[in-house]
Formats: C-alpha cells, structure tokens, sequence
C-alpha cells in the first residue's frame, strides 16, 4: 500500500496520501482547521491531535495500532517541558503510515468557538485579525543583495503563502535586531484588514514567541469607559476595567459637550485629549493588572455613540448637535492606535471602530446589532441599548431598522431628585406592599432587603445614598401598582392613598422611600418631577419602538432584548408597567447585558465578524425620529402609565393596575381620568 | 449633418460627435490630454484649446468659422477675470457644432513634458501621484443617513471615476467646516500610490482651491541636504535650498557614523532626531523663502545613500557598517511625511523614498538611475556619483550594473593638507604654465584668474582659504603635466623640477600654490601627502569602474557621465590625466550635475518614473567591491598618474604626459620608472 486513507473528525474531512505524510501536512491540503504557529517545526505544540484505533464502521474503515509513526524525540521533549495530554499527538510530528481517523481537539483549531458566557445561542468563531507566524529567513548575501524585510516577506510566502507584507516604521527598526538574536528564525504578528491590502507586519520577536497576543475590546461610553482584555488566541478575556468618562467635566450629557464645543473655540480638541489621556491611562490600569506587557496588546476594538466617536477621533461633534446630523464619516475604520494616543500599547497596535449606522445611532449601535443579530432573527425582535440615548434596533431576518430616541438621563438616575449613578449605596430594587404602602428595598453592594435581618450592619460601609437608574424604574412601577400614584401620572395625597407616606411637597406630593436617620442615610423620596422626569424618559424610548413597529408594520412584538450596563438590571415586569417599552410575553423580554461591549469583544475575535457588519449596517435601513410626526404623536400618547393598558394583553395578564385617578385641586386631573374610564368601560 | 467629426492636435486622435457635444467631452471620450480640474464647470481653465479653421488638407477636413459654438459667457467672465490668450476657447463650454481641429496647448495638457534644464535628451512627462479634483457632494439626508466623507467619495466615483479613497484622522476634521463653508462644492487633494490601492485624501477647501500644490524633492548626502520646492501640476521649481547635514558633528563620514551609534547606546536615536530636525528646519525655511504655505505641499521625494536612509527612517545603521551590509529594508518606501517628522508640511502629506539598490549603493544611487536612464541607453555608458563614497553605473539597455567605492574623502577636499569643502574663497580651478611652473587658479565667488587684474580686490571679501574638490583634482593633475610629479606620484625638489615652488617639507617635498600674503590668504600648498590621498580615491574609483567593465566583459566604454553635485566641477580633462575614469573620448565625458537631485525631482514629478526605477533597480546587478579580489588587484595597479597610460589612446590624443621620474633619495623609484620607461618602450 503505497498511500493511506485520512479521515479527520469532527470536520468530516478525508482524502488519500502517501506513507509518510506528516499530519498536520494532510490537514492542510484538506483544509482541515488545525492549528500551527511555527509551520511544523515541532515548536508550538498548537497542532495537537487525537488519533483513534480500532473500528470506525461509521466510516468505514479500521485504525491499526500503527497506522501512525511512533511517539518521537521531539514530541518527548514538549511532553518533559510543557506536558502534554496522554493519548495526544503533534501533527507536524506524527507520520501516517495506514489509515487512520485524527480528532483535532477544539483547542487546536484556529476558528474554534467562543461560547458566550451569557447563555444565548450565538457563538463566536475565532477569526482574529492578527495572528503570530513562526518563519525562517534567509541570512543576507552580498552576491544577491535584498533588504531583511524583503527577505523576511519572501520567506512568508514561501512558508505561510502570505502574499505581501507591509511595515511602519515603528517595527522595521526592531526587524535586523530581531532576525540576528533569533538566528534567523523570528516570530512576527501579522494584521490582515478584512478588505483587500497587504498582511501588515506589526512585531516581530526572536525564535518562537510564547508571549501572546491580546486585544482591547472598549465600550467607550459618554458616562463610562469600559474596556476587556482579551487573549486573541482564545478569546479569553483575562481582565477588564472601567472609569468615568473625564469628558464629564464638559458637561453631562452629550448634548452639553457638542455645545461646550460650539460655545469654546477649541473645546473640541480639548476633550478630545481629555477622553484619549482617559483611555490611555484606563488602557494602562488594565495591562499592568493583567500582568500583559503593553507590547503584547496589538489590537483595540472601539464602540461608542457618534458624538463620542468624533470627539474620539478628533472631529468636531458640531454637526452631530443640528440636523440634519450629518457625521463626518459613517464607515467602519481601521486607523493605528497610536492615531488616537494609545501610547501604553504596542505602537504598532491597530484600531478599529465599527461603522456608525445613523448621525445618532453610532458603532455602540452596530455593536448591539452585531451581539443580537436582529438579522438574523426568525421572529420579530425589538433590541433596546437603554442609556441616556436609547438605541433601538427593530427587525428579523427580512429587514431591520433603527432609530434613536432622546430619553434623556433620567433613567440613569440623573434629573431625579434623589438620583445618582449605579454604585455601592444606590438603592437599585424597590417593592411598596399594595396593603400597608410601605417599602422595601435593596441597595447595591448588599444581597438582603432593607426588611431583612442584618440589613442595617451590611449597609454600613456603604450607606444608603441614592437611588439609582433601575431603582427609580421600580419605585414608580410599584408606586403605580400599589395605587400611590394614578394613570396620569399623579402622586396622590396622604388621604387619597391612605398612607402617611405621601407627603406634600410645594403644590405636589412626594412619597417617602426612606426616612434620614431610618437606618444609615439622608431622606428619599420620589417626587412628582421625579415622575414626570420618568414619563419623559419611558414616552421616548416606547414613541421610537412604535416607530419602528409602524415602519415595519407590526401590531406587536414576538421578543424584547434589553441592552445596555443599565438594561441588564432591569426588571421587565416593571419596565412594562411603566410602558417603557411594548407589550410581550414577560418570558420573551431577556436582557443582553452590555450589548455592546459583547459586540467590541466578538469584532475583536473574529475578521469575519467585523466584515459581516459592515454589510448588515448598510442594510439596516434608518429611521429619524426628530423629524417623524408621528413620533411626537406616539411621545404624547406614551404620556401615562401605562398608556393604554387595554390593549395591552400580556400586561393584563401579569399584574392588575389600580383604577385610580387624584386630582390637585383642578378638575383637569379628575376629567381626564373620567373620560379615559369611560373610553376603558 | 446629425454629427461632427473632430480631430484633435497633436495627438491626432479623432472621432465623430454628435452636434452639441462639448470639446471636453469629446477629448475625454476619445482619451484626448486635456487637462481639467473642475471636471467642465467652468472654474479651472485648465481645458483651454485653439480651434483651427480654413482647411487641412493634412486631415482631409475643410473647418467652417461656425464649427464650435459661439464665445459665452462663462468664457468672457474668465477671460475679464484672469485673461485668456486670443484664440483660444475652454473646452469646457465650446461645443462642436461641425467639422473641426482642435489644438491642445502644452499647457493644457495633464501629462505635458517638463524639459529638464541642462541640455539633455531626457524630458519627464508630468504625472505626479497627487493632483487636486473639484467635485461637488451631495447634502446629507437625515432619511438616508451617511457620513460625509462616504458621500464625498460617491461623487469622487460618479464624477472623475475615483473608485475608493480613504481618509487620515488629520483630513477627517477639516472635511465638515469645508464642505459647509463651500456650499457642497469643495477641492480635494488625492494622492494615489502607483500600486493598487485607493486614493488617500490629503486635503480638502472649501470651492476652487487656487493655491496650488507642491512637492518637495530632497538629496540627503552625507554633508549637504539639497530641497528643491516644486509645482506639481508644472513641474517648475519654485525655490531651492541647503543646509549642512547637522549630522556631521557625529562624524563626517559615514562610517564614523556608523561608529557612533555602535559605541553609543542611543546614539542611532540621537542622529535621528538630529537629521530629521535639521531637515524639518530646512523645509520650513524653502517654503517661507518660495512664499508657498506649508499646507500646500503635499509630497516629499528623498534619496539618501543607506546610512542616511536608515538613520532618517530611525533604524539602526549598525548592519550597514559591516559585511554582509545588509539592508533593514530595500525597496521603495511610501509613508507619511509626519512619520519622518516633517512637521512643516501638510500634516497628511507624503514622503517616498526610492529604492536602494545594495548595502552600499543607496537611493540616491537609483535616483541617478532614474535621471540618466543608463538601461535605455544604446551605447555602453558608464555613470560616476562622485562623492565620499563613489556610486558607479555601468550599462546599455542589454545590461546594467552598479557597485560603490570606498574613495573617501579626499575629492570633497578632507584629508588634504590645505582642503576645504566647496565654499566662497575655495581654489576650484588651478593652471600651471608647463615653462615657468607658476600657478594661476580661481577660488569660487569670483570669475577672475588670480593673475587677472582686479582679482585681489574682487576676492577680499571672501579671501583665499583653502583648496576645495575640484581644486585639488586640477592641482595635482597639473602637477603632473607641467613634470613636478612623476607617474608615481612623487613630488620633486626644486633642483629636479626646476622651481622653487617646489620646496621640501620633513623628507619629501610639497607645491606652493599661494604664498601667504602674496595676495589676501593663507599659504596653500600641495603636499606629497595630498597627492597619496588624491591617488588613494581616484585608484578606488578607477578600480570600482574596472571591475564593473570585466563583469560586463567591455575593454572600453563609450560614454562617460560625472555626477554628483562635485561631478558637475570636475574637468574631464583633469579627471582621465590623474586616471580617476576609464579612457573615453573626451567629447564623450559629460556631466549631468546633481543627478542624484534630478532624479529625486522626476520622482516627484511621475508616479510612472516611480514604478520605472522600482522595476529598474530589481534588474540592476550588484557588484560587491569588498569581497572581490580583482577590486584590490585594479586598485593596485591604478595607483601610478596615470596608470599605464600608454592603453589610453584617448589621452595621448589629449595630453603629453613629460616622462619624468623622481627619487627621494634610494634607488627604488628610480629604478621603477626606468622599468616603466622600458616596458613603455
């Protein structure tokens, strides 16, 4: 028998070849996946695989015990350094000598998946854009004289069919170094864009590199900056951290900063070095935690809203502040990092930023829509990135649409009179007992509710200081459903609601959530501008999904994914009581978590991914709300809480609203709610 | 009569319309170059022709007074504003009413050729890889949202069929405010690599951008940096200067240099800097001095030998210093400017430096390549760069080879005893009357011999103070004919030759070409150790030459061209008496100046010259003057002036050597040249 049939598994993959054959060799001209950095020079031990012996009736064929060439010098001495799982092999190693099955473990191949932590059918397969290549040079030769560069791209061609390279400056200086320590066997990280163009030759290091080489996925957002860091071998995130956003001292929300920038000659610049130095440092923070050299981070992934984007990359958000909203530039981008001062990185380091898909729904957006894939969806899905713009992405696999919707920050309990920002102390769940009115809550920070045993000690490092995004949500929606406050909107008084609790406050009432001196921390109440800043918030972000829902031309949605730091944490059933968005089965309302940050991460694994949404971005066709009538017609009808509840099936079915309605002195109150009675009856 | 036909001069190209169509239209179609860069609006007057009438019997077509349609309005608006020759129409608005030829100025054509200055055969014809596009863009749509700059290259595409462009950081932030402030109509700036790839946005203005762009072609030697500013779209040098490479303080030569950074940690990083600074200062004072703003100047050529190359990149040019001389990188470099710290510029402008061809024949080697096109040559034509290291071209268009020649540097007028660098006060040209043996000679800045009158008047301010290049080289040359130095090299004593200019100096005897206070300066003489440094150089040079024709298995060579901004100063005739070049015909010893320089500017000029040199240089065979034997073997016998003369037709026809020989006391050169005398005879 001169060749050997090679089956590979899981791939399927088979085909005959000559007696001697190296595996990984067989491998390659199949197209298996498997692994390897250093070409089958016995180095990088990626190309690992599993031989299997005996019966394969499945596919037909029967594995002698030497239908592989024996355990060798070279896989002995990987096994004594490193080990090496019992039962495995090298591929560049091993040699068929009859037919065989060979299992490539997940671990050796190149486009393995990465299965999201969050539980959720979407995988990702490893496809990063920049890869490490153990190669061989040819030593200089006076008689036939060619740059080490140019020798090292013949080699690469010759040893990894790569067609052409590139270098910057800032890596050819390491380049004759490198090729002389190494012997001439040098280890070089390769960038390929996802569009045509030359590999671009990033590092280069002595003999085989062990290092790795890690990626930053950054959710640039305008109050938070959050960045992982992540294996681009693996996709493993091996550390992440986050900080305020320093552009906060230009203003809070992105509209004051586009202002600032319109109002202060240079205000632009200023915050754009001020969110860069933020990043950097950020960036730095987060190596030296991870214990990963600067050297060893050569990509960055950046999502982030448009305004952000401009700041980031130098551009004046004045255009973003005015319609017709128009960005400087809408299209993906692949810049170098040290374009935007990400000096604590390799400076060779690429960035890239995901397209923007609208002047406001920016690559934060994209990021969302490539975490969720609305377009692929079988049923109608509504995405909601919750923050102080809502991002709302609405389709299946027919069409998607977006839109964004200015709710301002009241749901990141900014405008709220006893606001704050999600952090240790903030009270973030809230229930009031529809008999006695009286709360409960919990604070970040802390597992038990404030009605719990122990609940005092547990708060005391922290206190209770605030009440955050997601607890104001569930204050009003219980409030509504404990019949505190009425459909319009309206906190009734002491008397109409029978409890102590609500208490006037100027021409108003407010309820009391908890008193100073209760346990540890200032008095809290929820006013009644608190509810209006909430209705405010709820009517956008409800008028942009009807928007969409009337574009597309659905009654109803089949599913609701919250997105966004915020969205994780809150609680569907409140949030559709407060009409914040539409009505669902409760079962089909799942939050995403961050989204976006889940997008930067998945566009740094994987070319494929990024290249993917650049075409679905240009497919998803958007809609603006600032100019669509009908969106401030649904804003205004959006108003109460719940608006329209008979319509609203699934609502009915998992909670009964109190059929109140108080007044303030006027009858205006008390006719409204009269009509709306007898519109319901 | 539903159609025209046109034909068009010079190009004699020639097609039928139909009536209406405009000139600039039909040009285009039919592949005509006529210039335009605002695409038929009106704006540009580049697309300005002269229509011929009566009949041409040539063409076979009789022309009609009415065959174009009649002088505009637009044409009398630009005619009032800025003046148009008699005659002459813009294509643009002239339509083709019937029959007619069409003549298209020089200077409406975009690929005009730019006859070079010096009488030449070589003519550049203009393609330069940036040139400037009017185009308007569509206003954003808040229905169908995209960036700005994603619609500035839709109209690039639908309206001058450009079709990708990409876009730095430093041009994104001036896209928006110039888009507005021209009212959707703006200029670009495109450069385009000449290998595939898309168009890169240099710059943007607002409307018809009238400024102009420029480029800036830079010789980078060893001592000077030459920067000529040129026009891109005419070729014209607008303004040119140099400085002293501030590099000299590590070192004057090369090597030392090279030294420099091998002894000292950092000192590659400190040359750098020192190099790039001194070039950036260069720069900003040509573009002051030529009135051109630095924005406008959008490209850089440079061309350097290989130390210069990789210390102006920022690597370490340690490898360069010892065999193998291996180069980090060799072939053509394209980036951007700000990467070699050109601050001065436009801060997207681009640098590229050509090829180099080994170790030791650099960029500024191909560039003399590229000027003086020896692989297009039909007789065999050797080039001469003359400078510290000598580059040598040796070819036709069967063959070309290249090598360099440690000559040291003796021709620059170092190491010799009473030398200078070529400067006001520098003796350039030296006579001696072959009877009385006294000198006569000519210092730069003055026209007058030393024994003309006026001439102490003419040179007091700038004094007599040293002997430069090209003065030495005729000293010694002179010395020979007029018999005070015999074929070996020896000076003779004052009773041997017959003067008393010829005066011992410790145990040998030196030439006093300026006594001090004979006229306003110090005492000049030629030494015997001038006259061994002279022999030295010109031995190295005339053996780097030999070896070349052996490889090329040529005895003589048809042509010989001296460059070098020293090149250009040399005296053929001097130069083949102390047997610096091979024989040749004395009409047929040119010099093409700054070769190194005019090749750097046709670089500029011709994106088509750019990829030319590239494939050039690929086919250049390079010799390695250090580890070839024959090289020593040539230099040892080149040492004597001149060396066997008596193989060199061409000189005997030019000069009678006197048949002197000297002895300084032993027998040794007497009999020397008594065994010389024999062989000769």
């Amino acid at each position: 028998m001169s060749d050997a049939l090679v089956i590979f598994t899981p791939s399927g993959k088979r085909g005959r070849f000559a007696i001697g054959t190296p595996v990984l060799t067989a491998a390659r001209q199949l197209g298996v996946d498997l692994d390897s950095v250093c070409g089958g020079r016995g180095i990088c031990s990626k190309c690992q695989i599993t031989p299997g012996y005996g019966e394969y009736s499945k596919h037909g064929v029967s594995v002698a015990p030497d239908a592989l060439s024996g355990w060798n010098a070279v896989e002995q001495r990987y096994k004594d350094k490193r080990g090496l799982t019992e039962g495995r092999r090298l591929g560049c190693q091993a040699q068929i000598l009859g037919d065989v099955v060979i299992d490539v473990p997940p671990e050796s191949q190149v486009h393995r998946q990465v299965v999201r932590k969050a539980a959720s059918a979407r995988t990702v397969i490893m496809d990063p854009a920049t890869r490490l290549y153990l190669v061989e040079v040819d030593e200089p030769d006076m008689h036939e004289p060619s740059g080490d560069l140019e020798r090292l791209a013949r080699a690469l061609r010759s040893q990894w069919d790569i067609p052409e390279i590139t270098a910057g400056l800032e890596v050819l200086r390491k380049l004759q170094p490198a090729l002389r320590a190494g012997r001439w066997q040098v280890s070089v990280a390769l960038f390929k864009d996802h569009g045509p163009g030359p590999h671009r030759l990033l590092d280069i290091w002595p003999g085989f590199y062990e290092g790795g080489l890690f990626g930053l996925a950054i959710d640039l957002g305008s109050t938070t900056i959050a960045a992982h860091l992540c294996d681009l071998r693996t996709g493993e995130v091996v550390g992440s951290s986050g900080i305020m956003n320093p552009q906060i001292r230009f203003g809070e929300d992105l509209m004051s900063r586009v202002s600032y920038a319109m109002m202060n000659p240079g205000g632009d610049v200023e915050m754009t070095r001020t969110v860069r130095a933020g990043l950097d440092t950020l960036v730095k923070a987060l190596a030296a935690e991870a214990e990963v050299s600067g050297r060893a981070i050569v990509e960055a992934v950046i999502v982030c809203n448009p305004v952000m984007h401009h700041l980031l990359l130098g551009i004046d958000p004045v255009e973003l502040g005015q319609a017709p909203f128009a960005l400087a530039t809408s299209d993906a981008l692949s810049l170098a990092a040290r374009d935007l001062d990400l000096n604590a990185i390799n400076p060779a380091a690429r960035a890239y930023l995901l397209p923007c898909i609208a002047g406001h729904v920016g690559a934060d957006a994209a990021a969302v829509a490539l975490s969720e894939s609305p377009e692929t969806s079988e049923d109608l899905v509504l995405v909601v990135d919750v923050g102080t713009n809502a991002e709302i992405l609405l389709g299946d696999r027919r069409r998607v649409l977006a839109c964004s919707s200015p709710t301002g920050p009241a749901f990141e309990g900014a405008q709220i009179s006893s606001g704050q920002r999600a952090a240790p102390g903030a009270i973030e769940r809230v229930e009031i007992d529809p008999v006695t009115k009286d709360p409960r809550f919990r604070v970040i920070g802390c597992d038990l509710w404030s009605d719990e045993e122990g609940f005092a000690e547990a708060t005391e490092a922290t206190g209770i200081t605030g009440i955050c995004g997601s607890g104001i949500i569930e204050a009003v929606a219980e409030m509504r459903m404990a019949g505190l406050v009425d459909r319009s909107g309206l906190i009734g008084s002491a008397e109409q609601t029978g409890t102590w609790r609500c208490q006037p406050e100027g021409r108003t009432h407010a309820y009391l959530l908890h008193e100073a001196g209760a346990t540890d921390g200032p008095r809290l109440t929820v006013t009644q501008g608190d509810i209006r800043a909430i209705q405010l918030a709820k009517s956008a972000l409800y008028a942009g999904a009807r928007l969409l829902m009337d574009e597309i031309g659905a009654e109803r949605v089949d599913r609701v994914v919250l997105a966004g730091a915020f969205g994780a944490h809150i609680s569907p059933k409140h949030a559709m009581v407060l009409g914040m968005i539409p009505d669902a089965h409760l079962d089909h309302v799942t939050s995403a978590g961050n989204a976006a940050g889940t997008g930067a991460r998945i566009a740094l694994c994987s070319s494929a991914a990024r290249k993917g949404i650049e075409a679905t971005v240009r497919r998803i066709h958007k809609v603006e709300t600032a100019i669509e009538p009908r969106f401030q017609e649904h804003f205004v009808n959006a108003n109460a809480l719940p608006h329209a509840v008979d319509t609203f099936p699934e609502l009915a079915r998992i909670v009964t609203l109190p059929d109140v309605s108080f007044n303030t002195g006027g009858g205006g109150s008390e006719g409204e709610g009269g009509r709306r009675r007898r519109r319901r009856g």
